[in-house]
């Protein structure tokens, strides 16, 4: 059996606040327990605050800074703007909160919330001399589903993927996939207990049996590039103009990403230019001859899916007169 | 407080079996109990099955009935086939499992998983006495993080979203966007009790006050397709060729992603033609003039770019000698 333990009467938080003392002085902790801490009560502690601009309005400044603090746009749309953060943390908003922030400010993510999961883990010891995990819980959206869950953004003396690849099933047969993200799940069940706006931002999950790791972090959960299906693009045009099914085969190979296929996006291009075209592909480049109008649309089509692909492609300037166009693309101008 | 409590000692489902008999017989259910089911045993219960062809192994069985029962493919790599259920999830494999599955058969998902619940809470009511809530829960990837969490694909006698919309925060301000997915986190706790190959495939949620809902279902779970921000080339190539940040601004209205902005593409389809290439929109089609070749790359872009977001585009055939490129756009095309 598992408990799910809000633990109640904490205060608001303020920066400089010792969050492990404000925890160890309303819950009994005890060893093998896990202390799921909300980001904002972290954020608030560290003074993790940003403020508007004079005469900004806090959803122009959370944008602003959402995308000041991104390294990458995964997706914008006037109702969310969804990033990549420094940390590899895909969400809207860079995680950045407007509710529950005094004081006009807003609460940005932590500076690194491993970190942050590692320094409370070692103060809650201290302070209740009890040995426990912590998890550092966040609301994300997903693509497809609505309504918010909590994940773990940050994690400390717990393996955040429980891994049973390997193990026999109850045939005998080897498990397929199943790599269960545990912190996640962790971090879900403790947002049963509580409200956004009822002040519960610790929770304690009492009777997991994790598995003790000394150095595994949140960032085990994030999917490495490589294996991320939906970045923008892979497979998406070059397929769309070549009539096969929708995203069918990626054009870039998933396990060498910076490897562009240019034989399919040549495909793609001439079937777009028609008939009369011709697409040779040699050198990273893309030779396209036939009628010059032709010629143009099989370049223009075939730039517009190395573009989609994420690739620098731009067309070496025609001679006058000269009914063929060349596409170069530039060598890993995709990363 | 709240409680996850395995029930232990279900033995191996079959077609046939009375799932509510199994349950009551090893768990003293209380009313207000949610009563986590891993969708395996409801589809082994319902006899879910299906089997391979002929000399067919079990994987490329499990990759064509995945395209058989989509109702549209979300992302193909060869590590992964993604796709919509007609039940309106997004997941891998179409939910088909191969593991823990006797005989070689392959399990499916169930005809209609909030019918299952239902069903489920109606029998668990006659077996135990009890009103419950039920959960059929299953385990599903997520675009950006590794691991697996269950997720809720059906939901009988509990609102699945807690609406926290129109509360007031802590500072008396309007909550943002707080809609939890609860069924969903129901799920995940659930989850945590057990291992995929120990055979506990029915768990109950003790003390979680739930909101109580006669008719809704899972489905309030799958996000609307004009929500869908992550549709295959959405605000993709267009945003690419016009040099903006990747993704930024959706070409097509998230309100009204039937009608694309043809001006956007428009404009990314001159940059990517040159400086002599004039573009004009009306009626639905693009009218493109300059140079032959130039006139021929805006054009080829524009299509690529419409074809990305889901437009058939056709160029409509030149007259002899004709230094203009006509773009029409399909209305509706993108459905």
């Amino acid at each position: 059996m598992l408990s799910i333990l809000p633990v109640r009467g904490v205060p608001e938080v303020r920066a400089g606040h010792d969050l492990a003392a404000l925890v160890a002085a309303r819950a009994r902790l005890l060893d093998g327990d896990v202390v799921v801490v909300a980001q904002k009560v972290v954020s608030k502690a560290e003074g993790a605050l940003a403020w508007p601009a004079p005469g900004e309005d806090r959803a122009t400044a959370r944008r602003r800074l959402a995308r000041e603090q991104a390294v990458r746009v995964v997706a914008d749309s006037p109702d969310a703007l969804i990033v990549e953060t420094r940390h590899g943390l895909v969400c809207a908003n860079a995680g950045i909160d407007a509710s529950n922030v005094p004081d006009g400010a807003l609460l940005v993510l932590p500076e690194d919330p491993d970190g942050s999961a590692r320094a409370l883990r070692a103060s809650l010891r201290r302070a209740s001399g009890s040995d426990v995990a912590v998890v550092v819980a966040d609301s994300f959206g997903r693509p497809w589903r609505t309504g918010m869950t909590d994940i773990a953004i940050g994690v400390a003396g717990l393996r955040p993927i429980r891994d049973e690849r390997g193990s026999p099933d109850r045939q005998g047969a080897a498990l397929e996939v199943t790599r269960t993200a545990v912190a996640d799940e962790l971090a879900a069940a403790a947002d049963l207990v509580r409200r956004k706006a009822d002040g519960v931002p610790v929770v304690v999950v009492r009777g997991f049996p994790y598995e003790r790791d000394e150095r595994a972090g949140a960032d085990l959960l994030q999917r490495p590039p490589a294996e991320d299906l939906f970045r923008r693009g892979r497979g998406g045009v070059a397929d769309a103009l070549s009539g096969r099914a929708p995203a069918a085969d990626a054009a870039l190979d998933p396990r060498a990403p910076d490897r562009v296929d240019l034989d399919r996006v040549a495909a793609a291009a001439r079937q777009v230019g028609g008939p009369g075209v011709q697409v040779s592909v040699g050198g990273g480049a893309l030779f396209v001859t036939g009628g010059a109008l032709d010629a143009g649309v099989a370049a223009g089509a075939a730039i517009a899916a190395l573009a989609d692909l994420g690739y620098a492609a731009t067309r070496r300037a025609p001679q006058p007169g000269e009914q063929a166009a060349t596409v170069v693309v530039r060598p890993g101008s995709n990363r």
